[in-house]
C-alpha cells in the first residue's frame, strides 16, 4: 500500500463502472474489495450506531496496560483467535494500532535497544513486504536501520527480523532465517487466516501482528492488533502509540469489535451445498479459490509467465486439505523479459515490481483481492499477453 | 496527553462515581469531558450509522491529493472555518490525521530538508506543549532535532518553529519569535475556537493544525486536520501519513463530518436568555467562563497561588468583547514552593509540572476541561491549600 499515492489516480475503489479497453486496472495495492459482496449480503447484521456523546475521552480502559483499547474489541479479538485457532492469545497482551503498519513501527521502537551506539539492524528475507523498508527508513531513525535481505545479513549486534507468514508478496509460509544471538522477531501474520492459507496450528510467538484490513477486508477502518508476550515490550509499544497518535480511533474499534463478533458467530455456520454461507472464512476461501483456479487456468500453457505451486496442507479450521490462495499472485516472467511490471503497464495493468520487494524485476506482485470487475479485466488482458 | 500511560490508573473518564476524599483527581491531561452534557442533550442529532459494507477500501477519494480524506469531512471542515471565521481555507489543502499529534510529525517530516548533513532544529517558545519534545525525540530522527526554547535558540541552519496559539499550557496568543532566514513555521491552532479565546481574525498561515479533540471534545475519535498552503508540503505530509498508518480511520472521519456539520448549523442559533443554546461554541464559552470565574474567585485572596490575566478582546464570532477561557490553567506557586506539582499531588490532584513545558516547576498546568465532578473536587482541594 505504501505506493498508493504514486498511483492514486489510477482507477480503484469501484468509482468507475464502465471498464473500457483504456481503463487502467490498479492491482498494485491490496485493496480488499473482494469481500464487499459478502458484507452487502450481511445487511444490517454488522451495522454500528454511534451517538454524538460516545467516545469523547482519550481513554477506553484505564485499568488496561493498553489504555486506549476498547474492552469489546479485546474480547472479540480473543474470541476470534480461539474460534479460528490461528494464534495463542491467553498469555499475550493485546495492543491495538491504526492498522498493523503503525504496530510494525511500534514493535521496532519497542525492540530496538535504546542504549546502543549503533542502530539495531532490521532485516527480512527477500522477497519482503515493500513497506518494511519504507517504514524503517523514512524518519532516518537512530534506533534502527534497514539492512535488507535476511538471507545475506551478516552484521554483528542487535537485529530485528520481520517474519511474514504467509509472506507478502509470495504467499509462502515462513520461519525466521537469521537465528543469531541478540535477535528479536516480529511475526507479521496479517494473512494467517483460513481464506488465504490452511491454518496448521495456533501461532505462538513473542510478537504477532494482525489487521482487520486482511482478516475481514475493512481496510478503511485502519485497525490492527499485536499479541505481545512480554509486558515491557507491550508497554513500550503502548508508549509509541501514545506519542505517535495518542491512541486509536474509538469508532473504528467499536465497529471492528462488532464485525469480528459477527464473524466469530458465523464460523459456527457450516459450508452449505449451494455455496452460500455466513461463515466468512469459507466464503472467502471459496471466492479466492475460484480466482486462483481462473488465474492458473489462464497461465497453464503460458509461454510468458509462471506461478509457483503451494503445498496441500490440512487446515484445522476447515477440517479439510487445501492449498493456499494468497491475497497476491507472485508472477514470474520468462527470461527474455527484464521488467515484468513494465510489460503489464503496457497492457494497462498496474502491478508492483519485484524490485520493490528486494527481488528480481522479472517478478510482479498482483492483487488477487480486488473488485471482481478488475480481476476479470486482468484475466482478459493476461490472456492477450500469454 | 503524552504522559497518559504514566498515570493511567488515576481516576478519569467518569468510571467511578463516588468521589471520596481519597480519590485521585487526574487533571494532568486535557481529556475534554466538559462537553459531555452538551452532546448528551443533542440526543440523536449527531448519531451516525455505519453498515458493515461501508469503508472497505483504503481510498476515500483518489482524485484528492489527500486520497484518504472523506469528501464530507473536507466539506464540513471548510464550512465550519467559514462559519467561525478562525482560519482561511480556500487556498489551502486539507490533510487529515489521526489527531493533530500525527500531523505535527507529518509537518516535521515534510518541512525538514532531506538533503542536509545535520538535522533541522525544532524549537518552540517556552512554556511549550510538552509533547512536542517527545514527538521530536522519540525516534531519534536524523531529519530533525529538538532544540527547546525558541527564545534562546541561536543555531545556524534550517529550523522549524512550532507556534501554538492560543498556547498550551498558558493560553496566551502567540506569534513566531525566532524570525531568522531558513525558518519554517507550523501554527498549532488546536485551541483557536470561540469557547477558549476571542476570534480576532481568520488565521492565514502556511501550515495550520486543528483537532476535533479540542474543537468539539471528541478526543476518542483521533481526528485532526492540517490546512496547508504549499502543494509539495501537503504531498509530503500525505506521504508521511501513508507510510505511518496508510491513512486515517474512515469511521472517525464520517462521524467527525457529521459532528462538525451539526456544530456549523448550530452556530446560527443565538444565545438564548436561559443559557440553553444549540450553539456549541456559546455553550462551551459559557461553561468555561463559569469555571474560570470559580477558579479566579478561589484564588482571589490566595497566599500560595497566582494566575495570569488575559486581555479583553473583541471576538468576531460572538460579536462581543471577552477575555480568554483557556482549556488549561497555568498556576504559579509562591516563591517558597519549589515544586508545585508535588504540592498538588500531596492533595491528591494530578497536574503537569512546569518542568515538562520547559519552564519552572513552580508552575503547573491544570486541565479546565475535565468532568464537572473532577473540577468541583479540584476547587474544594485548592481552597484547602490556599
Amino acid at each position: 500500500m505504501c505506493g498508493a499515492t504514486e498511483q492514486g489516480h489510477a482507477r480503484n475503489n469501484g468509482a468507475a463502472t464502465n471498464l473500457s479497453s483504456d481503463t487502467l486496472v490498479n492491482l498494485d495495492h491490496g485493496d480488499p474489495m473482494i469481500f464487499e459482496t459478502y458484507w452487502r449480503n450481511m445487511g444490517d447484521k454488522c451495522t454500528v450506531m454511534i451517538p454524538g456523546y460516545q467516545s469523547l475521552s482519550y481513554f477506553a480502559d484505564t485499568e488496561n496496560l493498553c489504555w486506549f483499547l476498547e474492552p469489546k474489541l479485546e474480547e472479540s479479538i480473543k474470541n476470534l483467535h480461539k474460534v479460528v485457532g490461528n494464534a495463542v492469545v491467553d498469555d499475550h497482551y493485546i495492543v491495538v494500532g491504526t492498522g498493523s503498519s503503525q504496530l510494525i513501527q511500534a514493535a521496532l521502537y519497542a525492540l530496538a535497544p535504546p542504549d546502543q551506539p549503533k542502530p539495531a539492524s532490521i532485516v527480512c528475507a527477500a522477497p519482503y513486504y515493500s513497506c518494511y523498508k519504507e517504514m524503517a527508513e523514512f524518519l532516518r531513525s537512530g534506533l534502527y536501520k534497514w539492512e535488507g535481505d535476511a538471507h545475506t545479513f551478516d552484521k554483528d549486534g542487535p537485529y530485528i527480523e520481520m517474519v511474514t507468514s504467509p509472506n507478502n508478496p509470495d504467499g509462502v509460509c515462513r520461519e525466521a532465517v537469521v537465528k543469531k544471538d541478540g535477535g528479536k522477531l516480529v511475526h507479521d501474520l496479517a494473512y494467517y487466516w483460513p481464506q488465504y492459507t490452511p491454518i496448521t496450528a495456533p501461532a505462538d510467538y513473542d510478537i504477532m501482528l494482525f489487521t482487520v484490513s486482511k482478516c475481514t477486508g475493512h481496510a478503511g477502518s485502519r485497525i490492527g492488533w499485536a499479541l505481545v508476550k512480554d509486558k515491557e515490550v507491550a508497554q513500550k509499544m503502548v508508549t509509541f502509540m501514545t506519542i505517535s497518535t495518542i491512541g486509536v480511533s474509538k469508532e473504528s474499534q467499536q465497529r471492528a469489535a462488532k464485525i469480528l463478533e459477527v464473524i466469530s458467530n458465523g464460523c459456527k455456520d457450516p459450508k452449505s451445498s449451494n455455496g452460500i454461507t455466513d461463515n466468512f472464512f469459507l466464503y472467502g476461501q471459496s471466492i479466492l479459490s475460484k480466482r486462483w483456479d481462473k488465474l492458473r487456468n489462464t497461465l497453464k500453457h503460458s509461454q510468458v509467465f509462471s506461478l509457483a505451486k503451494y503445498p496441500i496442507k490440512y487446515c484445522h479450521f476447515t477440517q479439510d486439505f487445501s492449498e493456499a490462495h494468497p491475497a497476491f499472485a507472485w508472477i514470474k516472467a520468462k527470461d527474455s523479459i527484464d521488467d515484468c511490471e513494465k510489460l503489464f503497464r503496457g497492457h494497462k495493468v498496474l502491478t508492483r515490481s519485484g524490485r520493490r520487494f528486494g527481488s528480481d524485476p522479472k517478478y510482479v506482485r498482483v492483487s488477487m483481492v480486488s473488485k471482481e470487475e478488475d480481476f476479470q479485466l486482468f484475466i482478459t488482458r493476461l490472456s492477450s499477453i500469454n
